[in-house]
């Protein structure tokens, strides 16, 4: 029955039969949401809007309704666009729109006639596309940024109302619980854009603020039960658009955190599953085994690779298996829908390597054809430097046929790099992991962090050390890459990740009745924490030879690491000495970058270097020196 | 006056000039070293004599005489062999004559008459080569081979003769002091042909044994003062062509140790300089920073590469300079000579990062194409698995036009990972440094070791342990690649490399007078050792799946590590259990391999393993397991 009705479709006749509708086309304002375009007996179809003039000119709907399988859709006609074919799925509660959309087509709705036990009708909505056109939308990322990294639910509560939203599953705020929601929200967000601005912070990075509608943890967003709807406790879709805008307007760009690997378990998508194989199925729960080596390990196991690629995240959460390419095609359409709607200027891709290969080439090569200007960086948290470049960008020949087209990764090893190298004094370490960077295309483009929400927090990792504290801060703000700063770092937040999940602990200041309130007010080390940071990120800003110069790095002798930031414009020259003892460096070194300049000023504390042929670093300190 | 002598040659006009002789032509006897081919007033000629059928017609002579630049060279007419052009030196002591031997030339003597104050000719010989006929000559290496390393000067004395040669500088033989001689020579070894057989090696790496004509230290050969002589405290040049015939007749492969990086301070060609520029000179003495990572560093200073490069390895070690061209053809013949001259298998290349980038790529190719069999594996001491495969064939794209053709190198990131493993009990760090043989082109050829003449001893690094001790001999003889024993690690010899130099201890039995034989007599625990290598590495000869099957391996869980050689003819099961507890394995995970078996016996103890399906592994125990 299958073959003869696809066969009848790619006759186009169905597309002349014009059933009356039965079922009300949805009001005249745009659906901007999933739940406003929905027409009884369909619940849904995603992407719920589309656009014309996408440079990709196919379409995959996906339509779910009880028992709509067996209904017979049409598309009543549309200059320039065509319904190619119909795909039935295993479920009888969903059905495929495979469809075309010429250039010449205009902006409109399509109707889309279904014929079987009822009739009715639906209108699918296709908008004008703005973001090629307007420059303020989808910027990237550049070494000229400063990423910060919070998660919302933590940082602040700028409106009660949405705290609890009834009918969700997760139960009210509980601010004594490191696992519940504690109310943070994108206004709460927006109501501190200055302090972001004040801080020399471009780029705010968002863990992921889709509908996670799950009972248990859903603060931390990484369990999706909806990919076309926000979290309505962070805001309504349509407010995360306005967020993106007025960020903008902000002078702050945007950093999407998404999600390819898996689900969340209360999606509507697995609860009511289109086929089996939308999902990896194993015979009983079958966990990962977290270790991305099995990819490219050449005498890996068949077993070994399965469990890392299709082994689930959690019992929570389903994996999906993106080598359908039905689920591929959702899932790369769904992305560049949130792209498209919002103006975002990054995706963060979580848990990268743990995707099909194959489907991560196609996702990256379509979000790049798409959006040549969108910033893309992965998670690989793997051990080494090869293994992280495999995932970015690289110099190696395919392996298996998997050739990473990702601009950038998340720089895992500098971190680790970072922090032994405080721990231990031996800088040597830190410069290596730099030195490794021949094995990518770009690794300027890669982000750079101190912590982040899965690790303990910097400031306890180096022993609540102040010294070490600022050594982290003006590498990570010198360094090459875009930095990445965890939220709170800048004020001393501390704690390990181990066991208490209070890395995530509330911003202090953003929520009703918090004793603390760092956005007013940052006595002591806190504030001089601030300060450092708003110095250094605001001289980086000003000074382009900073944040986008070349770098140039001498191998650390006695502990102590020399690098360069230059260009024509100008030269910094940052003397990090992981050793207690003061060390006296013999400037001559260095030549090939202080040969015009004969002196300094270091720009954190404006003092001044009176002599670059030999001097005296303090044990334990960073110079961020300005040379003259 | 240069150029104009230039173009009369190119001309061919001196050619023809046959002055008569004022030398006598050397013996008719094959001149088979230098020493015996001199002829007054010319000292030397480098190479000392030379082959006809060479792939490469070209022939580099360096004539080396006293004020030799200003005589007038020509040749007597020869078929098939031209003088091409004749370059003088900045010293007045050398000539350099650049000669094409055509395909069809003969074996025989070049008469080269020399005109200026006085007149003198010498008989240059060119032989007949022999090793691309032999397949017995150049055998090259593959996973089949064991090699077993010594160092000559500490293995067995076979000839008191030649402990003390009169004329060279280092004093007598003293084995109370781990700097001084101990006597050890060719005839030493060829004296135990028979126990490295019975040990199941089948190949010998000595240490150079080039002459090494230093005041002090120069029983580790690493400082060469003459390329084209033989250290004659181990034999003769002559000698030592028939111990690698005689090796070869005893089924032992020959490994020869080459430096190209740097020489002794001896050397006549640094005594007397050719040209400065044979160097890489430095205002004072400036030593390498030993850090390969300023090579490829895409932000490395100038500096830092060219100390790297161009520093000197030691006060007593000049740096080479193979960036020019006359030096790089000088190194390249005399490593060509010594391979057609003796028939030797291998080449393994000290300190091979080092060397000049375009120098190391010239060198191999002309290796590789004199002698497609010749073996070849680097000694390439860095911190990353990348960076090591940098030094070999690879995946990655040329870095600033370097692009390795060294089919091999020295696993040190696998030995440092079997270190890691045995003492922290993570075998996880094992399993990772085979994984990143993704980057190479073929991996198996890589050298792997458990120690070495420059680290401490297998045995003591792991505390004397015996249970660990037989973990990392099962996986030496075991995992892919071409196993090195260190000579004495079989008996359970130890030692840390600091500070008494005690790794280079002699080999007991091999000196006349010492209280332990253990060439004849093995009690105990040292016994037990010799027993366990023996067993493996005769099995692994006997059973090609061992030696040359495919590797698969799975990632270790709960400190335990699995991993499979297997071809069609057979599998061994290698079960590495680094905790200290038992575990019991449940074999259905390893079904890729274990289907169509049942049970298994292991190899060293004849043990039976009844049963695949589960089985419970003693903690700190190695299985080697046929399956059945």
């Amino acid at each position: 029955m299958f073959a003869s009705r696809f066969l009848a479709l790619l006759a186009g006749t169905l597309l002349a039969t014009a059933a009356p509708a039965l079922a009300t086309p949805p009001p005249a304002a745009p659906t901007e949401t999933a739940a406003a375009a929905k027409a009884a007996p369909i619940q849904r179809i995603d992407p719920t809007f589309w656009w014309v003039g996408m440079k990709n000119p196919k379409l995959q709907l996906l339509v779910h309704g009880p028992g709509i399988r067996t209904a017979t859709p049409a598309l009543r006609a549309y200059p320039g666009v065509r319904l190619d074919s119909v795909q039935q799925l295993v479920s009888p509660n969903y059905l495929v729109l495979h469809l075309t959309i010429a250039p010449e087509a205009r902006p409109g709705r399509l109707q889309l006639d279904f014929k079987g036990n009822k009739k009715f009708s639906y209108a699918y909505e296709l908008k004008q596309r703005t973001t090629p056109t307007d420059p303020s939308q989808v910027q990237g990322l550049t070494q000229q940024d400063f990423i910060y990294f919070l998660m919302p639910d933590r940082f602040a509560n700028g409106d009660p109302q949405n705290d609890y939203i009834k009918g969700m599953r997760a139960p009210k705020v509980a601010r004594d619980s490191m696992y519940s929601r504690h109310g943070g929200d994108l206004a709460g967000i927006e109501q501190h854009f200055d302090y972001f601005k004040a801080l020399g912070v471009t780029a705010l990075w968002l863990t992921p603020v889709v509908e996670n509608d799950m009972p248990k943890a859903s603060y931390h967003g990484y369990a999706l039960t909806d990919y076309y709807n926000l979290d309505r406790r962070y805001g309504t879709t349509a407010q995360y658009r306005q967020f993106v805008q007025r960020a903008h307007q902000n002078g702050l760009k945007v950093v999407h955190d998404v999600v390819l690997n898996h689900m969340g378990s209360k999606n509507y998508l697995f609860l009511d599953q289109p086929a089996p194989d939308w999902f990896n199925q194993w015979p009983g729960f079958t966990r990962s085994n977290y270790n991305a080596s099995a990819l490219n390990d050449p005498y890996g196991s068949a077993l070994d690779r399965k469990l890392y690629n299709q082994g689930w995240f959690d019992t929570t959460m389903p994996d999906v298996n993106q080598a359908n390419p039905l689920v591929s095609t959702y899932l790369i359409q769904n992305f560049l829908w949130w792209v498209e709607y919002t103006g975002l200027d990054a995706y963060r891709i979580d848990t990268y390597p743990y995707s099909d290969p194959k489907f991560l080439m196609d996702w990256g090569r379509a979000m790049q054809e798409e959006f040549p200007r969108l910033a893309l960086f992965g998670e690989a948290w793997v051990g080494s430097t090869a293994q992280q470049a495999f995932f970015a960008r690289n110099i190696f020949q395919p392996v298996d046929g998997f050739k990473s087209n990702l601009p950038s990764v998340l720089d895992f090893q500098s971190s680790f790099a970072l922090h032994d190298a405080l721990k231990s004094g031996n800088m040597l370490k830190l410069y290596e992991s730099l030195q490794g960077d021949w094995l990518y295309e770009d690794a300027s483009r890669n982000v750079t962090f101190l912590d982040n929400h899965d690790v303990s927090r910097f400031y306890s990792v180096i022993g609540e050390d102040f010294a070490r504290y600022k050594m982290g801060l003006a590498w990570l703000l010198t360094t090459r890459g875009i930095p990445q700063l965890y939220y709170g770092t800048e004020v001393l937040m501390k704690n390990f990740s181990n066991p208490d999940g209070l890395v995530r602990a509330d911003f202090p200041g953003g929520f009703a009745g918090d004793s603390l309130n760092y956005f007013k007010s940052r006595l002591g080390q806190p504030g001089e924490a601030f300060e450092y940071v708003r110095k250094l990120a605001n001289y980086r800003r000003e000074h382009p030879f900073l944040h986008s110069g070349k770098l140039m790095q001498f191998i650390p002798q006695e502990g102590v690491y020399v690098y360069f930031r230059y260009a024509p414009e100008g030269t910094v020259m940052v003397v990090l000495n992981g050793s207690k003892e003061a060390r006296t460096l013999d400037g001559a070194r260095f030549a090939e970058r202080t040969g015009r300049f004969t002196s300094g000023v270091e720009v954190t504390t404006g003092a001044v270097l009176p002599d670059l042929k030999s001097f005296t670093v303090p044990g334990l300190s960073a110079w961020v020196v300005e040379l003259r």
